[in-house]
């Protein structure tokens, strides 16, 4: 009987790391291979990617990857992805839009994976993949090329609709595709899978096109400097600070990697226009007074390392900040990122610049579609089943909600999570059983296992420190032949008078002596007791328990 | 020359540890004494304290503590106070409200701090603290007996507001003395110390009354069982919602440690009142039906230990939540607990719970006054100078610009900051010499520089693990007598072919042989060369800084 099963590996119960395979006769194609970036409490953890051992195991079966839009939530994992399948058989082809390959093909650079297959596919192109025929719907969002993904099988279309909002006046291109939505929607849509990003959200978002008003309308108020952070991904936000900038007469310098980057790769393939000699380099920012520049900088989710976060704790190299400019933040923080972005803010007016944010004027506007125009594409698509993506559990449920409102059945209506499949056939739909999912961590350029010992190990040694012991003994008789090294690192006490010390050496040679009259000699067993009378002790003495660690060594 | 200088400690250019000394003729008045939470990055540490270090110095000079509502953030660091205070010269005795007082005992008794001179005041009273005569304002905020604290001098007045907000309608108790505030005003307030909390919200807050009705109203809605969190110490807000379960014919069972001692140290001193066989056991919640229930729980911050974040995840041994359930956030995340708060709320979801928070239904009011109220207290007192406390830079500024429009002259508003006294005498007032001042962390039970160390230590264990090397010697030659021990905790990297441990060998073996060539023989020196050529091989190899610890042993 055939069918189609749709599993999410990423991007349900959460916010990011976006991840769906969708399967038919066999074959399998993956849409996005996002990330997520790691909370605090996953300590020294660089990156989170989706396990996508499933997909590993299904290596074979591979048809394509097609990215839905260039954001790190849906294209970030694709280096390790590509390098995973291709040490299993081989790297599948990429499928996507010009710009979201450009952004595939940097990534995949530095990586340094470069015999990959990026096919750039224009929303007017159908093409067969195996026993699927792939279309790309071109839709708006907060980046240019961003596309729905519309897998035509012999059951209907499975339609995913990345991340959207229906702007009806985007800075640059034409507006979503409503027509061809409502087309596939006459065809017969199978399965939605839409964005839930913003269901929490009454009415429509406001146009992109809006924020230009009233970036340009705040600029005029300022008398110093102007300090606009944003998205380095958002082209077309960038275009409206360089066309304010440029009606009130003021240079541009382009401060932060991403931020030179992405507008070098967005004025090569045409999506941001400078006028000549607007732009200058940070270096020359001093050269020009006050009330002629801007700057445009990354870090507006206040990102340690980045280059706004430097100017706000006057660390940057290039741009110091002082009383009288004005920051502008053209961004909301992410969720999870509210401190960060706060403290940035908090050392902003310390230094005594005025701030901007999108509470005090509509400086931003997002890329995600509201509860109006979710419901909106639910009618344009009028799907046969729905399965709510992108978002935590409340959002689906909301998306759920919505999709009830606008007259889909209940029992039509599936609440997902990542690792459960969706299969649909001639008796309907339903979940089958789980598969594995979850969260890898990346930590440097290393995946898996490894790093989720060493994240324990951490956590470990972050919340009360270690303390090392070095235990020397005679080969021969197991008898101790020094003092025992006792050190601590992260354990916070005195010990002027060393009692604690003391009291260690005590415990070891006691240990020592316990194990000698057992005939103990196996030096793994004799740490296992080493480690438990001290855990003990340490406990006992300084009410924590730091790692214990002692070592044996025979001479 | 007589003079009256206020040095804050804590609270300026932050959201916590309130902490501000009032000197005059030598003698000192410490209104209160707060504490703050940690931030995730601040890895194992437990609670952070004002740096009181000057207040140490300067034991034999203070006359009292004076503390104004009993708050974590104005209240919590009297132990560790009073414990360094009395170890330089003899405890101060404390001033305050009846409950204030009550909440004050029992943080001493938790520490065994019993001999304390713990003085409860009327707000009718005036008392003679060498200098100074203290008199406490009756003001409205989220826990009853909360005041402003005026200390008048010869000079003129000081009054430090405490937190407060101009509730008309309070659910107990009279609404704040601003026939009082206008009779100091009247009288001469030289300098006032407001509350910037809420300085950037327009108009009024809302009535804590207001509140009541809006449960009452949710709860009516709601089929199965009710979980209202909240903060413990907001009693009028635990009445309130056993008012509107008492209204609904439900019984009330409180969950989570604070909550159950708070609400009987309100019942004792009066201001909560629990209708006979309203309060069931935690345990007895099955005994009752679903409809007939509402839980009050700790946890409204997502606190991880906290009852409601322990039921969220399943693991409340009591309360195991159910699809049906409604959780009502009776509470806002203070600014921090954005994320833990979100992460509770979606796990609630998860179970199949309904969850209602200040954005569904007003069933939350905030205990500090808006823009308008901090303008009212401007003008109600009239003070010579004035110095916003209680706020980050951002909120220090805004409150500065509200003074400003009520008419006081911008040279006499000063935006202070931790460590900087404001000193007034005939001349004026302005800032003097900064004394010490910051965080100090309380990690158990230990406070000080050697916390400072270790948290320095966990920072870089917890960021990329540790690396330990134990290297045994002969005390004759210093040649190596056994194989080194390579441990590593925390490091992601997996050496099945052991390729890595055996370069450290060869490079151990390597620096000893140049140290002897060199006849360096000291331990500590050894221990740094070989630091430095491991670190080195570390980095090259696994491109990460682990800490290295090189342990050598003598036999």
């Amino acid at each position: 009987m055939s069918n189609v099963t749709v599993l999410p590996l990423g991007g349900l119960g959460e916010i990011g790391k976006n991840m769906m395979l969708v399967e038919h006769d066999g074959r399998i194609v993956v849409i996005d291979v996002g990330l997520r970036f790691p909370t605090p409490e996953m300590v020294g953890i660089d990156l989170v990617l989706p396990d996508f051992s499933y997909l590993r195991e299904r290596a074979r079966d591979v048809e394509a990857i097609v990215i839905t839009h260039g954001h790190e939530d849906h294209l970030g994992a694709l280096p390790w992805v590509i390098r995973e399948l291709a040490a299993e058989h081989e790297a599948p082809p990429v499928y996507g839009g010009p710009l979201t390959m450009a952004m595939a093909s940097s990534k995949l650079d530095e990586h340094r994976l470069r015999d990959v297959e990026l096919v750039k596919m224009d929303t007017s192109e159908s093409i067969e993949l195996g026993p699927f025929q792939l279309e790309l719907v071109h839709m708006t969002h907060s980046i240019p090329d961003a596309c729905a993904v519309a897998l035509g099988t012999e059951l209907g279309t499975v339609l995913i609709t990345g991340d959207y909002k229906f702007d009806q006046t985007p800075v640059d291109g034409p507006p979503a595709d409503v027509s061809r939505l409502a087309e596939l929607g006459r065809e017969g849509v199978l399965l939605l899978c839409g964005d839930s990003t913003n269901v929490d959200r009454d009415g429509f978002s406001a146009s992109e096109s809006r924020v230009g008003r009233h970036l340009e309308e705040v600029f005029s108020r300022c008398e110093g400097r102007i300090v606009v952070t944003s998205f380095a991904s958002n082209i077309h936000r960038v275009q409206q600070v360089i066309d304010a900038a440029t009606a009130l007469d003021r240079k541009v310098a382009l401060v932060g990697r991403s931020m030179r980057k992405n507008v070098s790769i967005g004025r090569r393939l045409g999506h941001i226009e400078v006028p000549d000699g607007m732009l200058i380099g940070p270096r020359e920012v001093g050269d020009h007074p006050d009330e002629r520049v801007v700057i445009i900088s990354t870090g507006s989710q206040g990102e340690p390392l980045s280059a706004l976060r430097r100017m706000a704790y006057r660390d940057h190299p290039q741009v110091q900040l002082k009383d009288g400019d004005t920051v502008v933040f053209s961004a909301t923080p992410v969720p999870g990122n509210e401190r960060a972005v706060n403290e940035t803010i908090d050392r902003l007016y310390h230094i005594g610049c005025d701030v901007i944010t999108n509470k005090d004027a509509p400086v931003h506007a997002s890329g995600h579609g509201h509860a109006e125009e979710v419901k909106l594409m639910l009618n344009l698509v009028k799907p046969r089943y729905v399965m709510p993506i992108h978002g935590d559990f409340k959002r689906l449920r909301l998306h759920a909600e919505l999709a009830e409102a606008v007259g889909v059945a209940p029992e039509d209506i599936f609440q997902g999570d990542n690792g459960l499949p969706l299969r649909i056939d001639e008796r309907g739909a339903r979940f089958t059983e789980r598969k594995q999912a979850g969260m890898v961590f990346v930590d440097g350029v290393e995946i898996g296992d490894v790093a989720d010992v060493a994240l324990r190990d951490r956590r470990m040694l972050s919340a009360d420190g270690i303390f090392v012991v070095v235990v020397t003994i005679a080969e021969q008789d197991g008898s101790s032949v020094a003092d025992p090294e006792v050190i601590f690192r992260g354990v916070p006490f005195m010990d002027e008078a060393g009692e604690l010390v003391g009291e260690i050496r005590e415990t070891v040679q006691g240990t020592l002596q316990h194990a000698a009259s057992e005939e103990i000699r196996e030096v793994d067993l004799l740490q296992q007791m080493l480690h438990d009378a001290l855990a003990q002790l340490v406990y006992d003495r300084l009410r924590r328990r730091p790692m214990v660690l002692p070592v044996v060594v025979e001479v």
